[in-house]
């Protein structure tokens, strides 16, 4: 394990706040890859998409099995909601981190109007002994009033407590739609920097594409490649910290670890990959973790 | 009465919490069938349907004769809202152990954005001696945001008092219509996922019914039978147990008991059966009862 | 003054908080018929109906009417809102109970989303006073998740304070009007089930009348008569008392008498009759209060 | 200044609560005519009307104007919001009573759905030294439950605190434009009756003018002049005190004092008449109010 | 440094909150022109506008840009939200004053309903250090009821704490886009009236143009000059201090300043421009803040 880094993090890096610098350390410097960056396993699909996610690989469907992938993978953090850290996350408390995710909901409604409603609290992750919690804001969507006032109560929560807080920061509704879809460059730099005026520690975002015909000037006519698109937006979210999304499963081992090796050039501090590591089979899905790890390795935050 | 599992229950199968664990105990060993598994009588149809489902059987208007039943069939509890518990309980309180429902409402308008508040809190039924509460989620409703943040009090609620909590997961809503409609495996699979992902120590599910059309992929051609689909919702429920509803009355007591013996090797903890009980004469749903325990004796949980 | 039972009440038929039943001692036994039964006079119609229903006797205008009436009348009670009772109550204080009505609203808004909010608290109660309180609730209506979740805290308040609860349960609203209007069998029915789940101790409800079309099965084919369809909601409220409203205006004194009798007959514990008291001249109307006296002296509870 | 019934006001037309009596002696007896009347100078158009209402008499436009209108025409109040309070009050404080008007908003949406929302607290009132609340409720607006119950929590402070409430009843929305308008006597009727039930202690209402089509039975064919409908709003209004507004600018002073008289005559306790006053220049304003204080003299109260 | 004005105050036109005065007294006197006007840079484009606004000058995404600028050119004040302070105030502050702007959106959804969502408290304001809050009204938005309920909060923070309070005025929605549109004299001219209204001790408006249509009486046919209609909505504003914002790039620096003139000159406190300052070159924008501040220097206030 490499740990060199875990005598000397640069402190300018964290926050002031006694309690959010010893989580962040935690989740930077304690476990992981060890050099700052992060590596994060995510499990809210279940919530979010329904059971449907686990159908490629039925081994995925018992939470137990993201559990000790996360922990032989040697991950950052596990990332899931309430139902799943009240009933499986004990036996690993302390040997892995927890991003408790207080917010979600399912995908049967469409995502016209979407909002996220909050399932835990702040104080949920630190009776848990979560090291951060995490919260999906539906940027631009028509509620987005709701959405952000709601998160505001639980930033505060955070800084009581001292909870680093990792932001969904996710664009959304009909609004978004009509101005090029959510994963656009423009969309995408938009959550970034909404990311960083709300006060977010970390942010998952998905990789830019390029302007499919809808988004606003001067992004329609911009022509940048995947590279400067996804430099853009790590700029745009300034000292908060970004990880990229995994989205939907690539078979392709070597495809997967080339997307995490771009991310971390353009300047990502780390990645939060779900289905393309848990709907593996086991050994498969450790190896890939392993060599995500080495990648990682080489890009110390 | 078959009390040997009363000595020795599994203490790994209950939760750390002692409040929550005394109260699991009382239901899942202490009444009933005393072996883990969980046999339930449930009134609120007065609320939800109006006094139309006591037609059939107008002694069952009284709801004393539930709690006669609930006594003389050795049910694991009964459960009911706030209104019945206040009036008709005391004459039962510890003998008889009750769910206490906490929200409800009629069904005089359509289900398209159903919505189901709550009518009484945690300490309600703490103060009732109650020694778990119920609680629906219309999973899929347009106002699922109202549904799950209303929730999330309830569960912390729960949380503080160590109250088990009884889910009652029913797909509603006029996306869950567009989709395959409320009792499809897509719908009950994912309520039973949601409520897994809430928090719930107990839900109460429908049987998963084939798609008659218009369920998403991969549900669409899945084309599982009966035993493959109530299988698949008990294991997407993980940790939670869970519990079959027994739907509208069926005369036949050789096919309401051929039901339970389904559910049960299907790997439910217990059933929740209420008109196809207490709309029978009392002796004969006294005798139902009976063949039920049998039945569910053959399965600790 | 038929004050036998006074010393001889059955305590079987009161709660065990000893606020509330010592309220409803005094409701019960203590004033008006003084056996059980309960001869209410209410004074709402000027908030829900404005003052044109005080147009066919203008005296009824002066709410010192109808204080002087309930007095000279020996009504159980006064029911009537905040801004009335604050203006008009102190010198009747003692002499005669007050139930304090504590939502309301206009009619000028038609109801086909009708919901009544709060105007006044159960403390306004406490502090004014007050034997009971009075409550609305739309039964159906499209917002019931309002109405419903508003009560909740109504009855909480009246359970810390020991203060009964009459409910006013209205079946109002578009899907009321399109399942055969609000004084049909069926909503009378539910409306009266809805008050026992709900924890309402006494309930006002109106006359059923016959399906004029539009009620859901079984109630549209079953042709009872008046007495049955009577008898039959007072049966659905369970323990919850059951007063029936007078309605619109009726100048034959003994048609209303003979309303009376009926709802006693069918098991009514008494009546809340308005306009029917107090649009006739004083003497009349006191004259009218005694003669229903005489009736209910025959229904003791 | 006639002050002889300073010294003997009538203690049964004030409230019990001495809090509430010492700050309506102030408002009755202690300031303006002295005898039980009121003569209140309202400044809330800025805010409901914009900047448009001070066009006619510029110097109008400074909120000093009004203060030394009211001081010099020796007012019984000035009304106003929390802003003007907060910047030009404290000169005049001990001098001038101060009605704090808690709500308002600006006439930009049009009134279809009007409701006026808190600007400032009971609370803030107290501080500033305030002898009375105002508070506008829009009679019969589609979102009377919103504004019933933000009326709840004022009038519920207002009585913890002891301070006198001036209700603002004005009727507004669309179901009020559809029984006639919001001056109808239908609708002022209304409101005086709806001033009462809520609970206020003063009410400004405006002179009920005759049916002009669609006010609801019996009104529409009421034929009422206007002695007998302005005498039949001050009825209703029971015991609350009536206000009557000046509406928009008379230019002929004897008009205007005809009006005072007409209104004292008719029952009234008082008038509110702003633009009327202050869009005059300053000497013939307060010759004006001066008058009106003589016409005032004539009706104690 | 012209800090001549620092020793001699008027301290008539502080408030007399000691907190108020102390934090306003840094922002009038303690820092900036010094001479009681006010030079502030804002920086909520990122969130309001999205990345976009910084295309034109790439290296003002990074915040630092802004803060340095702020220094260099002795702004009275930077103006920025949660998100930015907490991660780049901190080595700052004591050298420029902080407004904490508490709220903001995207505009990804239309303007049609705006409305402004908090993020952030005046408890934050206070534990940052900040000398003032920034808060923006949609005056005259459909959903003006939230927007003046939510401010009242804050305002009522705002006095317990003694925090200036510095308002955005801003006419929104579709009923102002209906009459005019949000620059017109009309729009400006209510908005400056509602700051004062509301109880804002600054307010940030927009220079009003002239009626292109739509403007109600009398302001449509006004046919004022430039110069008469900033000296209007000033003289609205009353007591509450104005800034004028810079609104859209401008290249030519002497029309830039120019402006700044014509908004001095008309009366107002000073100015708020962001990106007519720090979209030019470093060098450049702090030359063009002290050619600002020796136009500021003029104006005593």
């Amino acid at each position: 394990m490499n740990r060199k880094n875990q005598h000397s993090p640069d402190p300018a890096n964290l926050p002031a706040h006694p309690g959010k610098r010893a989580r962040l350390w935690r989740l930077l410097y304690g476990h992981g890859p060890g050099n700052g960056s992060l590596m994060v396993l995510p499990l809210d699909q279940g919530l979010e998409h329904g059971p449907t996610d686990f159908f490629p690989h039925p081994p995925a469907l018992d939470p137990q099995y993201q559990f000790e992938l996360a922990l032989a993978g040697r991950y950052s953090a596990i990332a899931l909601g309430i139902g799943l850290a009240e009933k499986y996350f004990a036996p690993y408390a302390g040997r892995l981190p927890l991003i408790l995710k207080l917010n979600g909901k399912t995908n049967i409604p469409d995502d016209a109007e979407a909002t996220s409603p909050a399932l835990a609290s702040v104080e949920d992750a630190v009776r848990l002994g979560a090291d951060a919690v995490g919260y999906t804001i539906y940027v631009g969507s028509p509620r987005q009033d709701e959405e952000l006032r709601n998160f505001r109560q639980v930033r505060q929560d955070c800084e009581r407590y001292g909870m680093p807080l990792v932001l969904w920061s996710y664009p959304r509704g009909r609004a978004v739609d009509a101005k090029g879809g959510k994963n656009s460059l423009y969309a995408q730099d938009y959550a970034a920097r909404v990311a960083l005026e709300l006060g977010a520690d970390i942010v998952k975002l998905h990789e830019p594409e390029a302007d499919a015909g809808g988004s606003p000037a001067p992004y329609a006519g911009l022509g940048e490649d995947a590279a400067a698109r996804t430099g853009r937006v790590v700029r745009s979210a300034g000292l908060t910290r970004v990880l990229f999304s995994g989205g939907t499963k690539n078979d392709d081992d070597d495809a997967v670890l080339g997307k995490i090796a771009f991310y971390m050039q353009s300047g990502a501090t780390g990645v939060m990959f779900g289905r393309n590591m848990w709907l593996r089979e086991f050994d498969r899905a450790v190896a890939l973790s392993r060599a995500a790890h080495e990648i990682l390795a080489k890009y110390p935050r």
